[in-house]
Protein backbone atom coordinates (compact mmCIF):
# COMPACT_ATOMS: atom_id res chain seq x y z
CA UNK A 1 0.00 0.00 0.00
CA UNK A 2 1.54 3.20 1.15
CA UNK A 3 4.33 2.92 3.03
CA UNK A 4 4.33 5.35 5.53
CA UNK A 5 6.11 5.10 8.87
CA UNK A 6 4.78 7.05 11.90
CA UNK A 7 8.47 6.84 14.10
CA UNK A 8 8.24 8.16 17.83
CA UNK A 9 11.25 9.79 19.49
CA UNK A 10 12.32 9.25 22.89
CA UNK A 11 8.39 9.00 24.02
CA UNK A 12 7.87 9.53 27.94
CA UNK A 13 4.14 8.39 27.99
CA UNK A 14 3.50 4.57 26.83
CA UNK A 15 -0.32 5.08 26.67
CA UNK A 16 0.83 7.72 24.01
CA UNK A 17 2.36 4.76 21.95
CA UNK A 18 -0.76 3.00 22.71
CA UNK A 19 -3.28 6.04 21.95
CA UNK A 20 -0.88 6.18 18.63
CA UNK A 21 -0.93 2.52 17.82
CA UNK A 22 -5.21 3.03 17.66
CA UNK A 23 -5.06 6.11 16.03
CA UNK A 24 -3.36 4.45 13.11
CA UNK A 25 -5.29 1.78 12.62
CA UNK A 26 -8.26 3.46 12.41
CA UNK A 27 -6.73 5.58 9.61
CA UNK A 28 -5.05 2.18 7.60
CA UNK A 29 -1.47 3.07 8.74
CA UNK A 30 0.68 0.13 10.32
CA UNK A 31 4.02 1.30 10.65
CA UNK A 32 4.79 2.05 14.22
CA UNK A 33 8.98 2.72 14.73
CA UNK A 34 9.64 3.71 18.29
CA UNK A 35 13.23 5.58 19.02
CA UNK A 36 13.81 5.40 22.30
CA UNK A 37 10.69 4.71 24.26
CA UNK A 38 10.93 5.62 27.94
CA UNK A 39 8.73 2.66 29.02
CA UNK A 40 7.78 -0.42 26.16
CA UNK A 41 6.45 -2.72 26.24
CA UNK A 42 3.55 -1.58 28.37
CA UNK A 43 0.55 -1.99 30.05
CA UNK A 44 -0.47 1.54 29.55
CA UNK A 45 0.32 1.47 26.12
CA UNK A 46 -1.76 -1.82 25.46
CA UNK A 47 -4.97 -0.57 27.11
CA UNK A 48 -4.99 2.47 25.23
CA UNK A 49 -4.18 0.79 22.09
CA UNK A 50 -7.70 -0.77 22.18
CA UNK A 51 -8.07 -3.52 19.36
CA UNK A 52 -4.49 -1.92 17.64
CA UNK A 53 -2.18 -4.12 19.78
CA UNK A 54 -1.17 -5.83 16.51
CA UNK A 55 0.36 -2.71 15.57
CA UNK A 56 2.15 -2.81 19.16
CA UNK A 57 3.28 -5.98 18.60
CA UNK A 58 4.90 -5.13 15.15
CA UNK A 59 6.16 -2.48 16.43
CA UNK A 60 9.79 -1.84 16.07
CA UNK A 61 12.20 -0.17 18.54
CA UNK A 62 15.32 1.14 17.22
CA UNK A 63 18.33 2.71 19.48
CA UNK A 64 19.01 5.81 17.22
CA UNK A 65 16.56 7.81 14.81
CA UNK A 66 19.20 6.31 11.46
CA UNK A 67 17.89 3.05 11.50
CA UNK A 68 13.98 3.97 12.00
CA UNK A 69 14.58 6.14 8.66
CA UNK A 70 17.02 4.44 6.64
CA UNK A 71 15.48 3.34 3.73
CA UNK A 72 13.34 6.14 3.66
CA UNK A 73 12.68 9.09 1.18
CA UNK A 74 10.82 11.81 2.18
CA UNK A 75 11.19 12.31 5.83
CA UNK A 76 8.89 14.97 7.61
CA UNK A 77 9.65 16.66 11.05
CA UNK A 78 6.40 17.53 12.68
CA UNK A 79 6.94 21.03 15.36
CA UNK A 80 4.28 22.78 16.94
CA UNK A 81 5.30 26.16 15.78
CA UNK A 82 6.85 26.91 12.52
CA UNK A 83 10.69 26.97 13.86
CA UNK A 84 13.00 29.84 11.91
CA UNK A 85 14.92 26.85 10.60
CA UNK A 86 14.24 27.65 6.35
CA UNK A 87 11.52 25.22 6.70
CA UNK A 88 8.60 26.64 4.37
CA UNK A 89 5.30 26.60 6.30
CA UNK A 90 3.47 23.07 5.51
CA UNK A 91 0.10 22.13 6.76
CA UNK A 92 -0.83 18.30 7.06
CA UNK A 93 -3.71 18.30 4.28
CA UNK A 94 -0.28 19.46 1.69
CA UNK A 95 1.87 17.35 4.23
CA UNK A 96 -0.59 14.40 3.36
CA UNK A 97 -0.33 14.80 -0.25
CA UNK A 98 3.54 15.41 -0.59
CA UNK A 99 3.76 11.99 1.93
CA UNK A 100 1.43 9.87 -0.76
CA UNK A 101 3.23 10.98 -3.76
CA UNK A 102 6.61 10.47 -1.81
CA UNK A 103 5.29 7.01 -0.72
CA UNK A 104 4.82 5.78 -4.33
CA UNK A 105 8.32 5.09 -4.90
CA UNK A 106 10.34 4.75 -1.02
CA UNK A 107 8.83 4.66 2.23
CA UNK A 108 8.09 8.05 4.05
CA UNK A 109 7.89 9.08 7.27
CA UNK A 110 6.93 11.23 9.97
CA UNK A 111 8.43 11.94 12.99
CA UNK A 112 7.14 12.98 16.38
CA UNK A 113 9.44 13.93 19.09
CA UNK A 114 9.47 13.85 23.11
CA UNK A 115 5.80 15.00 24.38
CA UNK A 116 7.89 18.25 26.03
CA UNK A 117 10.85 19.04 24.12
CA UNK A 118 9.78 17.61 20.33
CA UNK A 119 12.16 17.18 17.98
CA UNK A 120 15.63 18.43 18.67
CA UNK A 121 17.85 19.82 16.31
CA UNK A 122 19.96 16.96 15.16
CA UNK A 123 16.42 15.21 14.82
CA UNK A 124 15.19 18.18 12.56
CA UNK A 125 18.54 17.91 10.65
CA UNK A 126 17.26 14.94 8.75
CA UNK A 127 14.25 16.06 8.32
CA UNK A 128 13.28 17.36 4.37
CA UNK A 129 10.77 19.14 5.31
CA UNK A 130 8.61 20.55 8.64
CA UNK A 131 4.95 20.40 9.10
CA UNK A 132 2.33 21.94 11.78
CA UNK A 133 -0.62 21.43 12.94
CA UNK A 134 -3.08 25.07 12.85
CA UNK A 135 -3.88 25.53 16.22
CA UNK A 136 -5.64 28.23 18.12
CA UNK A 137 -2.98 30.76 20.47
CA UNK A 138 -3.53 27.64 23.02
CA UNK A 139 -1.30 25.41 21.61
CA UNK A 140 -0.27 22.26 23.20
CA UNK A 141 -1.51 19.50 21.05
CA UNK A 142 -1.51 15.80 22.67
CA UNK A 143 1.05 13.67 20.82
CA UNK A 144 -1.48 10.85 19.92
CA UNK A 145 -3.75 13.47 18.55
CA UNK A 146 -1.36 14.90 16.28
CA UNK A 147 -0.75 11.51 15.11
CA UNK A 148 -4.39 11.26 14.77
CA UNK A 149 -5.32 14.66 12.57
CA UNK A 150 -2.31 13.91 10.18
CA UNK A 151 -2.78 10.00 9.78
CA UNK A 152 -6.67 11.29 9.11
CA UNK A 153 -5.32 13.78 6.89
CA UNK A 154 -4.05 10.76 4.99
CA UNK A 155 -6.88 8.25 4.98
CA UNK A 156 -8.64 10.87 3.08
CA UNK A 157 -6.24 10.51 0.48
CA UNK A 158 -5.51 6.91 0.34
CA UNK A 159 -8.90 5.30 1.30
CA UNK A 160 -10.42 3.20 -1.52
CA UNK A 161 -12.16 5.59 -3.69
CA UNK A 162 -10.01 8.21 -3.89
CA UNK A 163 -8.58 9.69 -6.68
CA UNK A 164 -5.31 8.61 -7.65
CA UNK A 165 -2.35 10.80 -6.97
CA UNK A 166 0.44 11.73 -8.62
CA UNK A 167 3.67 8.78 -8.82
CA UNK A 168 6.88 9.77 -8.23
CA UNK A 169 8.56 8.91 -11.73
CA UNK A 170 12.42 8.82 -9.78
CA UNK A 171 12.47 7.75 -6.67
CA UNK A 172 13.57 9.93 -3.93
CA UNK A 173 17.49 9.58 -1.87
CA UNK A 174 16.73 7.86 1.32
CA UNK A 175 17.72 8.97 4.51
CA UNK A 176 20.65 6.35 4.51
CA UNK A 177 22.02 7.68 0.80
CA UNK A 178 21.56 11.45 2.19
CA UNK A 179 23.98 11.02 5.09
CA UNK A 180 26.69 8.73 2.86
CA UNK A 181 26.31 12.23 0.98
CA UNK A 182 26.80 14.46 3.51
CA UNK A 183 29.83 12.20 4.58
CA UNK A 184 31.58 12.50 1.06
CA UNK A 185 30.88 16.04 0.97
CA UNK A 186 32.95 16.08 4.65
CA UNK A 187 35.71 13.92 2.55
CA UNK A 188 36.02 15.95 -0.07
CA UNK A 189 36.02 19.22 2.14
CA UNK A 190 38.71 18.11 3.65
CA UNK A 191 40.54 16.54 0.68
CA UNK A 192 40.52 20.17 -0.90
CA UNK A 193 40.86 21.70 2.25
CA UNK A 194 37.70 24.02 2.39
CA UNK A 195 37.34 25.33 5.50
CA UNK A 196 34.51 25.91 7.28
CA UNK A 197 33.86 29.67 7.47
CA UNK A 198 30.34 30.54 9.24
CA UNK A 199 31.77 30.86 12.52
CA UNK A 200 30.64 28.46 15.36
CA UNK A 201 30.73 25.12 13.21
CA UNK A 202 27.48 25.87 11.01
CA UNK A 203 28.52 24.38 8.06
CA UNK A 204 27.87 20.86 7.58
CA UNK A 205 23.93 22.13 9.29
CA UNK A 206 24.00 24.47 6.35
CA UNK A 207 24.77 22.22 3.97
CA UNK A 208 22.16 19.39 5.25
CA UNK A 209 19.60 22.13 5.22
CA UNK A 210 20.14 22.91 1.83
CA UNK A 211 20.15 19.34 0.05
CA UNK A 212 16.87 17.98 2.87
CA UNK A 213 15.21 20.84 1.61
CA UNK A 214 15.81 20.06 -2.13
CA UNK A 215 14.55 16.54 -1.67
CA UNK A 216 17.15 15.10 -4.22
CA UNK A 217 15.98 12.45 -5.93
CA UNK A 218 17.93 8.95 -7.27
CA UNK A 219 19.17 10.56 -10.37
CA UNK A 220 20.09 13.84 -8.60
CA UNK A 221 22.25 12.02 -6.15
CA UNK A 222 24.00 9.67 -8.62
CA UNK A 223 25.13 13.09 -10.84
CA UNK A 224 26.48 14.45 -6.98
CA UNK A 225 28.27 11.46 -5.77
CA UNK A 226 29.95 11.83 -9.18
CA UNK A 227 30.78 15.32 -9.06
CA UNK A 228 32.18 14.27 -5.52
CA UNK A 229 34.33 11.21 -7.07
CA UNK A 230 35.77 13.37 -9.79
CA UNK A 231 37.10 15.91 -7.41
CA UNK A 232 38.59 13.31 -5.01
CA UNK A 233 39.97 11.66 -8.74
CA UNK A 234 41.71 14.93 -8.96
CA UNK A 235 45.66 14.60 -8.03
CA UNK A 236 46.35 16.50 -4.80
CA UNK A 237 47.94 20.01 -7.00
CA UNK A 238 51.89 19.75 -5.73
CA UNK A 239 52.53 21.64 -2.79
CA UNK A 240 49.32 20.34 -0.87
CA UNK A 241 47.26 22.22 0.94
CA UNK A 242 45.89 25.05 -1.15
CA UNK A 243 42.24 24.32 -2.73
CA UNK A 244 43.46 26.00 -6.14
CA UNK A 245 42.59 24.35 -9.50
CA UNK A 246 45.15 22.22 -10.25
CA UNK A 247 47.58 23.73 -12.97
CA UNK A 248 48.07 20.51 -15.47
CA UNK A 249 45.25 20.69 -17.71
CA UNK A 250 43.22 17.94 -18.25
CA UNK B 1 -17.27 34.00 17.44
CA UNK B 2 -19.15 30.41 16.61
CA UNK B 3 -20.74 29.15 19.06
CA UNK B 4 -20.57 25.54 18.66
CA UNK B 5 -21.36 23.29 21.23
CA UNK B 6 -19.34 20.14 22.18
CA UNK B 7 -22.16 17.63 23.91
CA UNK B 8 -20.67 14.59 25.63
CA UNK B 9 -23.35 12.39 26.64
CA UNK B 10 -23.04 9.35 29.34
CA UNK B 11 -19.54 9.52 28.89
CA UNK B 12 -17.35 6.56 31.44
CA UNK B 13 -14.52 7.10 31.23
CA UNK B 14 -13.34 11.18 32.78
CA UNK B 15 -10.43 10.73 30.78
CA UNK B 16 -11.86 11.20 27.87
CA UNK B 17 -13.52 14.38 29.11
CA UNK B 18 -10.08 15.77 30.02
CA UNK B 19 -8.77 15.23 26.87
CA UNK B 20 -11.71 16.50 24.99
CA UNK B 21 -11.47 19.80 26.54
CA UNK B 22 -7.74 19.98 25.58
CA UNK B 23 -8.87 19.05 21.65
CA UNK B 24 -10.98 21.71 22.20
CA UNK B 25 -9.15 24.65 23.15
CA UNK B 26 -6.00 23.93 20.54
CA UNK B 27 -8.64 23.71 18.12
CA UNK B 28 -10.13 27.79 19.48
CA UNK B 29 -13.85 25.87 21.09
CA UNK B 30 -14.53 26.44 24.27
CA UNK B 31 -18.16 25.63 24.71
CA UNK B 32 -18.03 22.06 26.37
CA UNK B 33 -21.62 20.72 27.54
CA UNK B 34 -21.91 17.36 29.88
CA UNK B 35 -24.84 15.14 29.76
CA UNK B 36 -24.69 12.60 32.76
CA UNK B 37 -20.88 12.67 33.03
CA UNK B 38 -20.57 8.98 34.75
CA UNK B 39 -17.33 10.86 36.56
CA UNK B 40 -17.12 14.62 36.67
CA UNK B 41 -15.60 16.35 37.76
CA UNK B 42 -12.45 14.14 38.10
CA UNK B 43 -8.88 14.40 38.68
CA UNK B 44 -7.67 12.13 35.49
CA UNK B 45 -10.36 14.34 33.48
CA UNK B 46 -8.13 17.35 35.02
CA UNK B 47 -4.71 15.81 34.16
CA UNK B 48 -5.68 14.82 31.04
CA UNK B 49 -6.84 18.30 29.98
CA UNK B 50 -3.60 19.96 30.38
CA UNK B 51 -3.77 23.53 30.34
CA UNK B 52 -7.47 23.25 29.08
CA UNK B 53 -8.61 23.04 33.03
CA UNK B 54 -10.58 26.42 32.49
CA UNK B 55 -12.44 24.58 29.37
CA UNK B 56 -13.52 22.16 32.38
CA UNK B 57 -14.42 24.48 35.11
CA UNK B 58 -16.83 26.18 32.58
CA UNK B 59 -17.93 22.88 31.27
CA UNK B 60 -22.12 22.90 31.83
CA UNK B 61 -23.54 19.56 33.35
CA UNK B 62 -26.93 18.59 32.36
CA UNK B 63 -29.06 15.52 33.45
CA UNK B 64 -31.05 15.20 30.20
CA UNK B 65 -29.87 16.20 26.59
CA UNK B 66 -32.60 18.52 25.94
CA UNK B 67 -31.40 21.53 28.13
CA UNK B 68 -27.52 21.06 26.38
CA UNK B 69 -29.07 21.89 22.89
CA UNK B 70 -32.28 24.01 24.10
CA UNK B 71 -31.16 27.05 22.12
CA UNK B 72 -28.94 25.41 19.19
CA UNK B 73 -30.25 25.30 15.84
CA UNK B 74 -28.10 23.07 13.73
CA UNK B 75 -27.80 19.63 16.12
CA UNK B 76 -25.22 16.71 14.55
CA UNK B 77 -25.09 13.52 15.36
CA UNK B 78 -21.60 11.39 15.45
CA UNK B 79 -21.20 7.75 14.74
CA UNK B 80 -18.41 5.13 13.91
CA UNK B 81 -20.62 3.78 10.92
CA UNK B 82 -23.28 5.63 8.51
CA UNK B 83 -26.95 3.97 10.40
CA UNK B 84 -29.57 3.10 8.11
CA UNK B 85 -31.52 5.70 9.77
CA UNK B 86 -32.28 7.88 6.52
CA UNK B 87 -29.26 10.15 7.28
CA UNK B 88 -27.51 11.72 4.31
CA UNK B 89 -23.71 10.53 4.45
CA UNK B 90 -22.25 13.42 6.00
CA UNK B 91 -18.11 13.69 6.32
CA UNK B 92 -16.10 16.53 8.84
CA UNK B 93 -14.99 18.73 5.91
CA UNK B 94 -18.68 18.91 4.88
CA UNK B 95 -20.08 19.01 8.48
CA UNK B 96 -17.19 22.02 9.76
CA UNK B 97 -18.68 23.85 7.11
CA UNK B 98 -22.43 23.31 7.57
CA UNK B 99 -21.87 24.27 10.99
CA UNK B 100 -20.12 27.35 10.79
CA UNK B 101 -22.54 28.73 8.57
CA UNK B 102 -25.40 27.60 10.64
CA UNK B 103 -23.83 28.90 13.70
CA UNK B 104 -24.11 32.53 12.51
CA UNK B 105 -27.16 33.36 13.54
CA UNK B 106 -27.71 30.07 15.95
CA UNK B 107 -25.84 28.13 18.06
CA UNK B 108 -25.00 24.47 17.47
CA UNK B 109 -23.90 21.40 18.60
CA UNK B 110 -22.24 18.51 18.17
CA UNK B 111 -23.32 14.97 20.13
CA UNK B 112 -21.27 12.43 21.06
CA UNK B 113 -22.15 9.42 22.89
CA UNK B 114 -21.06 6.59 24.97
CA UNK B 115 -17.72 5.29 24.40
CA UNK B 116 -19.39 1.57 23.84
CA UNK B 117 -22.63 2.41 22.90
CA UNK B 118 -22.66 5.66 20.76
CA UNK B 119 -25.96 7.46 20.33
CA UNK B 120 -29.03 5.86 21.18
CA UNK B 121 -32.20 6.12 19.00
CA UNK B 122 -33.51 9.04 21.15
CA UNK B 123 -30.68 11.28 20.83
CA UNK B 124 -30.08 10.60 16.92
CA UNK B 125 -34.05 11.89 17.29
CA UNK B 126 -32.78 15.26 17.98
CA UNK B 127 -30.01 15.52 15.55
CA UNK B 128 -30.55 17.27 12.36
CA UNK B 129 -27.12 15.44 10.38
CA UNK B 130 -25.30 12.27 11.54
CA UNK B 131 -21.53 12.80 10.74
CA UNK B 132 -19.23 9.64 10.38
CA UNK B 133 -15.65 10.26 10.43
CA UNK B 134 -13.81 7.89 7.77
CA UNK B 135 -11.72 5.17 8.89
CA UNK B 136 -10.53 2.02 7.82
CA UNK B 137 -11.95 -1.57 8.31
CA UNK B 138 -10.95 -1.15 11.97
CA UNK B 139 -13.60 1.77 13.09
CA UNK B 140 -12.84 2.33 16.92
CA UNK B 141 -12.10 5.63 17.19
CA UNK B 142 -11.47 7.24 20.71
CA UNK B 143 -13.88 9.68 21.51
CA UNK B 144 -11.61 12.52 22.16
CA UNK B 145 -9.62 11.48 18.95
CA UNK B 146 -13.27 11.81 17.04
CA UNK B 147 -13.66 15.39 18.99
CA UNK B 148 -10.12 16.38 17.78
CA UNK B 149 -10.82 15.41 14.01
CA UNK B 150 -14.07 17.59 14.19
CA UNK B 151 -12.72 20.52 16.27
CA UNK B 152 -9.48 20.32 13.74
CA UNK B 153 -11.67 20.73 10.69
CA UNK B 154 -14.16 23.69 12.27
CA UNK B 155 -10.69 25.59 13.01
CA UNK B 156 -9.29 25.12 9.71
CA UNK B 157 -12.27 27.09 8.44
CA UNK B 158 -12.47 29.43 11.24
CA UNK B 159 -9.39 30.81 12.12
CA UNK B 160 -8.31 33.88 11.48
CA UNK B 161 -7.37 34.45 7.97
CA UNK B 162 -9.88 32.18 6.76
CA UNK B 163 -12.30 33.10 3.89
CA UNK B 164 -15.88 34.47 5.30
CA UNK B 165 -18.16 31.49 5.25
CA UNK B 166 -21.49 31.90 3.80
CA UNK B 167 -24.02 32.89 6.50
CA UNK B 168 -27.55 32.37 7.18
CA UNK B 169 -30.42 34.74 6.28
CA UNK B 170 -32.67 33.26 8.10
CA UNK B 171 -31.52 31.65 11.99
CA UNK B 172 -32.99 27.94 12.13
CA UNK B 173 -35.36 26.86 14.08
CA UNK B 174 -33.80 26.63 17.52
CA UNK B 175 -34.09 22.46 19.23
CA UNK B 176 -36.50 23.69 21.91
CA UNK B 177 -38.65 24.92 19.01
CA UNK B 178 -38.33 21.37 17.29
CA UNK B 179 -39.69 20.08 20.08
CA UNK B 180 -43.12 22.51 20.90
CA UNK B 181 -43.47 21.56 17.03
CA UNK B 182 -43.41 18.14 17.54
CA UNK B 183 -45.76 18.52 20.51
CA UNK B 184 -47.76 20.71 18.80
CA UNK B 185 -48.08 17.72 15.92
CA UNK B 186 -49.30 15.44 18.61
CA UNK B 187 -52.38 17.86 19.77
CA UNK B 188 -53.47 18.39 16.20
CA UNK B 189 -53.39 14.40 15.43
CA UNK B 190 -55.60 13.45 18.49
CA UNK B 191 -57.81 17.17 17.71
CA UNK B 192 -58.56 15.42 14.21
CA UNK B 193 -58.04 11.81 15.60
CA UNK B 194 -55.52 10.98 12.96
CA UNK B 195 -54.17 7.23 14.09
CA UNK B 196 -50.88 6.08 13.74
CA UNK B 197 -51.10 3.56 10.61
CA UNK B 198 -46.76 2.77 10.76
CA UNK B 199 -47.49 -0.28 12.70
CA UNK B 200 -45.37 -0.73 16.36
CA UNK B 201 -45.90 3.33 17.08
CA UNK B 202 -43.53 4.72 14.56
CA UNK B 203 -45.11 7.77 13.87
CA UNK B 204 -43.85 10.56 15.74
CA UNK B 205 -40.08 8.80 14.75
CA UNK B 206 -40.80 9.24 11.04
CA UNK B 207 -41.97 12.47 11.86
CA UNK B 208 -38.99 14.08 13.38
CA UNK B 209 -36.65 12.32 10.97
CA UNK B 210 -38.33 14.22 8.31
CA UNK B 211 -38.40 17.64 9.77
CA UNK B 212 -34.84 17.36 11.56
CA UNK B 213 -33.64 16.54 8.12
CA UNK B 214 -35.43 19.86 6.52
CA UNK B 215 -33.44 21.52 8.83
CA UNK B 216 -36.39 24.02 9.38
CA UNK B 217 -35.77 27.88 9.88
CA UNK B 218 -37.56 30.94 11.77
CA UNK B 219 -40.48 31.68 9.21
CA UNK B 220 -40.64 28.00 8.25
CA UNK B 221 -41.46 27.25 11.63
CA UNK B 222 -43.88 30.03 11.93
CA UNK B 223 -45.61 29.15 8.51
CA UNK B 224 -45.81 25.36 10.17
CA UNK B 225 -46.69 26.18 13.78
CA UNK B 226 -49.87 28.84 12.37
CA UNK B 227 -51.21 25.86 9.87
CA UNK B 228 -51.11 24.05 12.92
CA UNK B 229 -52.91 26.80 14.97
CA UNK B 230 -55.31 26.88 12.27
CA UNK B 231 -56.18 23.59 11.64
CA UNK B 232 -56.74 23.50 15.85
CA UNK B 233 -59.23 27.03 15.72
CA UNK B 234 -61.58 24.88 13.44
CA UNK B 235 -64.65 23.52 15.40
CA UNK B 236 -64.79 19.84 15.27
CA UNK B 237 -67.23 19.18 13.19
CA UNK B 238 -70.15 17.53 14.81
CA UNK B 239 -70.44 13.93 15.67
CA UNK B 240 -67.41 13.86 16.98
CA UNK B 241 -64.25 11.51 16.26
CA UNK B 242 -63.93 11.70 11.93
CA UNK B 243 -61.02 13.01 10.66
CA UNK B 244 -62.83 14.03 7.44
CA UNK B 245 -63.38 18.00 6.44
CA UNK B 246 -65.92 19.52 8.21
CA UNK B 247 -69.08 19.93 5.79
CA UNK B 248 -69.89 23.86 6.37
CA UNK B 249 -68.00 26.10 3.80
CA UNK B 250 -65.73 28.28 4.94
Amino acid sequence: MFPIRIVLIDTAHPGNIGATARAMKNMGLRELHLVRPKQFPHAEATARASGADDLLEQAVVHSDLATAIDACGLVVGTSARQRALNFEPFEPRECAAALVTAASRTPAAILFGNERAGLTNSELGVCNRLVTIPTAEYSSLNLAMAVQILAYELWLITRPGSPPRPEREVPLASADEMQRLYQHLEDVFAYIDFQDRTGGGHLMTRIRRLFNRAELDQNEMNILRGILTAVQARRRPAGGKSSVAPTSPD
